[in-house]
């Protein structure tokens, strides 16, 4: 990621996002100090990706608290919990949000002996926690992707699970940054990733900022990019993997985790720990979002097609497990069984 | 197709053309006069479509025939040889415009008795024919389709084989006309096929305006809506078949011939015979042509990826033969072995 752009920072009680929905043509960041803002930040996609809307989402609950009536211990942490419920609403599918809320709402239970000042510092300080394990959980993922590509390979992403969907290097993105900075040669084909197109305007964007060999492709290429032996191995980001190794991410990652099976090449999912629910037995469980018709009938303003027809745009789809070669997480690379093998994974 | 809105007429020695690149936002008729007229017309896209390209040659064939030197047969015989050449490279992997070029040199050539505006006469009367019998085909591979289908099914294509790409009913849509007209309920789902977006902007435009129940989806979700059991089979049309039945379509086609199979779904190619390149041995021969950066990196003249990035942009896949369940010809439907079963449609 280029020094001088940032996807998130807390700077003295508020939380600033860079606004990806003008991303690559415009770099402008938006200072929020309200939960209510937050939430539309993250609905409307101002900041994406599970872990970046992890991270905000414990410094939204932070806000929360800023403004939550001070009266008892009991009015406070209710309102925490309201206004949490709500926060959560804004986007189904990545359960990072759920968690981040709910680690912050047990931080506030946990303090229930402190003053309701002291309670809101506690409450900032495991915000700015879960952003630091962001970036140390990143930055392991990242190594370990690493240890599964040789010098040379070409790896085919989709979607961003970058810089600008996390903390610092990212998910499935970390590898190609670790890889830069130890002289290791990898190339990138990037998916454009319609309909918000992700790929083209944040992938490529970080990618080729940073100075890595990346290539941008419509997700239609994907099948002959792999037939011609161009691919060495397929890396995305998750929403939310299921505990038999179902995962949900960005619509199309199915395509792309198909056409990987087709031509025996490699598919691994960047899952961080929190984007891993135990609580979801299969992918049938996740809910998957849809969004507006406007994004795949307008770009940019304009009318791709006849405004009255109708539109299917489901935000997420779901991986089987059986498709995926291995999740690679913080703590380590897992392999199936997955739901034996995932479980070992929160046993520590 | 709605009745007020033609692709392709002839009129009074002119050809007049819808220009698709401004639709669905524009209906715009462009008139031509000479052939390379006609070239750029082909080459920037305002006439797309195998069988609409190879109708449109026809009759630029016969605009070089009115500018033909006139001093001798010879001459004429050359100008139209290398103009016909010149027309042929405006994209090389329809085989229907080199068809329709070598079909109205062979005219010529088979006129050398007559005087030169005898000859143009005969030009004429042959690019109106090979545009009356590609009407007639469109119709019959429509009622093959339908043979193939039950009442209720839902079909999914890519890109546009429809009355935009060839005469009245296309190739691939003509199905869903004929379905229409004989109350025959029938859905359809039309991926949006970026990068040019033809899906979006001709194939649900025209479908939508004949008042047939369609669906458009980004390319991305071809795989979730099979996955959901919604998609009883995939009609495409194709630019060339080889021999052997490998098949280049639009890029794209590749990823749902794969998908199709995992989800064991029928994939079925509708080939004008024209399309059919028995000269071709296999896919590996026909020419990809490659398409600017921009239509990647640039919608509606807007970036939405950084500029400098490197871009990939075939125009076309093949789609190999053991993804395909049958080619759908005029001439009837045709079952693996391909080689053998097409080269007997070839021999009546």
């Amino acid at each position: 990621m280029v020094s001088e752009i940032f996807t998130l920072k807390w700077d003295q009680g508020k939380l600033i996002l860079i606004d990806q929905t003008l991303l690559p043509n415009e770099i402008a960041y938006r200072s929020y100090d309200t939960i209510e803002g937050v939430y539309e930040a993250i609905k409307t996609m101002v900041v994406r990706g599970a872990p970046a809307i992890g991270v905000a989402s414990g410094y939204a609950m932070v806000l929360a608290a800023y403004k939550a009536p001070k009266t008892s211990c009991k009015e406070f942490y209710n309102y925490l919990k309201d206004r949490g419920e709500y926060l959560t609403s804004s986007r189904p599918t990545a359960v990072n949000l759920e968690w981040a809320v709910n680690r912050m709402l047990k931080k506030a239970e946990e303090s229930a002996e402190y003053d309701i000042p002291q309670i809101i510092e506690k409450l900032e300080d495991e915000a700015v926690k879960i952003h630091e394990e962001d970036k140390a959980i990143n930055r392991a993922i990242g190594e370990n992707l690493l240890g599964l590509l040789k010098e040379g390979d070409t790896v085919l992403t989709h979607c961003n699970a970058g810089a600008l969907a996390a903390s610092e290097y990212g998910t499935a993105l970390s590898v190609f940054y670790l890889a830069q900075e130890r002289g290791f040669p990898l190339k990138v084909y990037v998916d454009e990733t319609r309909p918000r197109l992700q790929g083209a305007k944040l992938t490529a964007f970080e990618l080729y900022h940073a100075g890595i060999d990346v290539t941008l492709i419509s997700d239609n290429m994907a099948a002959v990019v792999m037939s011609q032996g161009r691919i060495d191995a397929v890396i995305v980001g998750c929403d939310r993997v299921a505990a038999n190794g179902d995962a949900a991410n960005k619509i199309g990652t199915l395509n792309v985790s198909i056409l990987a099976k087709h031509f025996g090449i490699p598919m691994y999912i960047a899952a961080p720990t929190p984007t891993i629910d135990m609580n979801c037995p299969t992918g049938k469980n996740i809910p998957i979002e849809e969004r507006d018709e406007s994004e795949i009938k307008e770009i940019n303003g304009k009318l791709i097609a006849p405004e009255g027809v109708k539109v299917y745009n489901p935000s997420f789809d779901v991986t089987p497990a059986e498709n995926i070669t291995a999740i690679v997480t913080e703590k380590g690379v897992v392999y199936p069984p997955y739901k034996e093998n995932l479980a070992e994974l929160f046993e520590d």
